[in-house]
């Protein structure tokens, strides 16, 4: 048995948007899905339970953080990452690539892979395509990604088109090194913020045939219509019988863009972090719970919410619970943040199923006052 | 209908141990009870829910704290501590004796009451027994405290007693002040580590009549078996027709033996400060989570432990969690300090009943190897 299906259910009819069900070694998944960040096997704040509760399929754990603590080797001993964080749905992990690259001055890329120094304790470290599938394999993740190169931006044509080449040599290499039956394996595509350059990477890497196919390398600093650009040069490109995923993207318009475009899969720190800072949002927009109007305001972060904290306290309390820094602040924005995503996931899947996803689109901007980002195509 | 009723079940043959049953206005306490500590409406790291399901059936709140943030007006504006907070079972307030007394510097005691200043913003304040109790009245605890000077420790006799004879005119004053019949008022024994003047401070409070009483000042940098000699002092005095409590006190063993010495109620912020620095009490004593000798160990905290967490996670994955800093890791080891203080209330409560906490009391401290305390009395 292939270590992951997809099967294509929908297409809504006024748009790219598509509803699929992907099937992985820990079960289902219905797309499009956003991903909650378990950077450190824990999705910051949450149980596992409470993950469910707000609606979570899958969630992403990060190869390069679990690599240098408490280390892959460990992990697998103690029966895996699934086991090892109390977590039994699917799992998927990035390729420690993106992290690496993060690192700037620690890290220098050569053809065999990158070394670099731990932001924990500035030890040496080395990682190549072939460590980089042995990490993730040994973490036993449901989907595994190729080991790239994130190009910074700005770049220059030039450099991206050399960095998107390293990547689809990279990428042979793990699909090459990669043995786990039970783990399926996506191909990334990179080329920057040239369209060309992002269609050229994308057919490299399809020639190389993967389990699944994700834009790397966006939201990196660039004008959100850009984002959406490259999303939409790729959109036709890449096989509508596989499952599609943009990376480490983004705030709630940013999805309603990927799945407008035809993606399926979406993970980001955004609703997590966001929540830890005090920012919440809201069927009409994002609010800062640090805000003084908020003071002695008895409703509920969103009126339209229904999760355990819209129906259980008031703005006036989270503000106290900010203001006083309790984790308890931590708990509840995370947990009322992460059910904004997943419930905007499962109100777009069910727009596709009725085949009016270009009018909840349309609706979703008119609620929030925003205007609605225009394409020739889609 | 009094604010509250205390019913005394069972006396244990073997020692000064009580079973009772106290009814306040948001319902029944079993006693002997822990109650965890909510310093800033929220009991650090638990929702409400967790906070029942380890066996929490009341818990008590800083009068200092939610004076200065987020203010009593304005719980008592958005209905109370109880909806503010989402708790709806009793909460015990302490009066901000305790707190304020612990400024040092930034306080200033005279016969009306206390100056101080704040620790959040520096700002001016006073707080009279009568200004304690409207604070606490707009809360709206269940159970309210007299407002009382808690003298250092060590200190002089004659100070000792001034001070005690403070506290008795300051408890007149509360008691005079106080207006809610929906909540009662407790008094507080004070007299410093002098047998004598705890007995004459005993005397005094009694003499003037609350709805319950406690012995505060316990726990200030004193020997534990002059704590306990304290106890022992006292609890021949007490009526046994009023719950007894003893503030902030403390280690599993402090409540064995104030149990032992016929004391019904504790709180102690020792088992949720502990969780926060990864110290986890088990039934053969405590550990520390950081220890690398936990690195790879699968089991749970404690094997002799059903608690949600010692059910679901390993030592090993409660150790990274630590190392990592992750919120989770301040809500797992607080869920399971929580669990087993409320867990060995339980089971006193059930050994009371059975006649049989005489026996219990060397079982315990046989289990942790350590020395069963020696009282002429009890």
């Amino acid at each position: 048995m292939a270590a992951l299906t997809f099967e294509l259910i929908a297409k809504d009819p006024g748009s790219q948007a598509r509803l699929g069900s992907l099937t992985t070694t820990h079960g289902k998944i219905e797309t499009p899905i956003f991903m909650p960040v378990g950077t450190q096997a824990t999705v910051k704040a949450m149980t596992p339970e409470e993950l469910v509760e707000v609606g979570s399929q899958i969630i992403l754990a990060n190869t390069y953080h679990l690599y240098l603590r408490p280390g892959h080797d460990l992990v697998a001993r103690l029966g895996g990452l699934h086991r090892f964080m109390h977590w039994d749905r699917p799992i998927l992990t990035d390729s420690g690539g993106f992290q690496v690259f993060s690192l700037g001055e620690l890290r220098k890329i050569s053809e065999e892979g990158v070394q670099f120094r731990s932001h924990i304790d500035g030890s040496k470290h080395f990682i190549s395509p072939e460590v980089s599938v042995a990490i993730q394999e040994a973490l036993g993740s449901d989907i595994a990604m190729c080991f790239d190169e994130c190009p910074p931006y700005p770049a220059e044509y030039d450099y991206v088109k050399k960095s998107l080449e390293l990547t689809t040599r990279w990428a042979r290499r793990c699909k090459e090194a990669h043995r786990r039956p039970d783990q399926a394996l996506f191909g990334i595509v990179q080329g920057g913020m040239h369209p060309e350059l992002r269609r050229e990477s994308a057919r490299q890497i399809i020639d190389i045939g993967f389990d699944g196919y994700a834009l790397g390398g966006l939201s990196v600093g660039e004008e959100r219509e850009i984002m959406y650009d490259m999303m939409q040069a790729c959109s036709d490109i890449l096989p509508e019988s596989s499952p599609r995923y943009i990376m480490g993207i983004g705030a709630p318009e940013d999805l309603i863009e990927g799945i407008n475009a035809g993606f399926d899969m979406f993970d980001c720190v955004m609703p997590t972090r966001n929540a830890r800072n005090g920012a919440l949002f809201t069927s009409t927009g994002r609010i800062n719970i640090k805000s003084a109007i908020f003071a002695e305001d008895e409703g509920p972060i969103d009126p339209a919410c229904d999760c355990y904290v819209c129906r259980n306290y008031s703005r006036a309390y989270l503000r106290h619970l900010y203001r006083s820094q309790e984790i308890l602040a931590s708990r509840l924005n995370t947990w009322h943040n992460l059910h904004f995503y997943l419930n905007l996931m499962g109100e777009v899947r069910r727009a596709i199923a009725e085949g009016r996803f270009a009018q909840f689109r349309k609706e979703f901007y008119a609620r929030r006052a925003m205007a609605e980002p225009v394409f020739s195509k889609g």
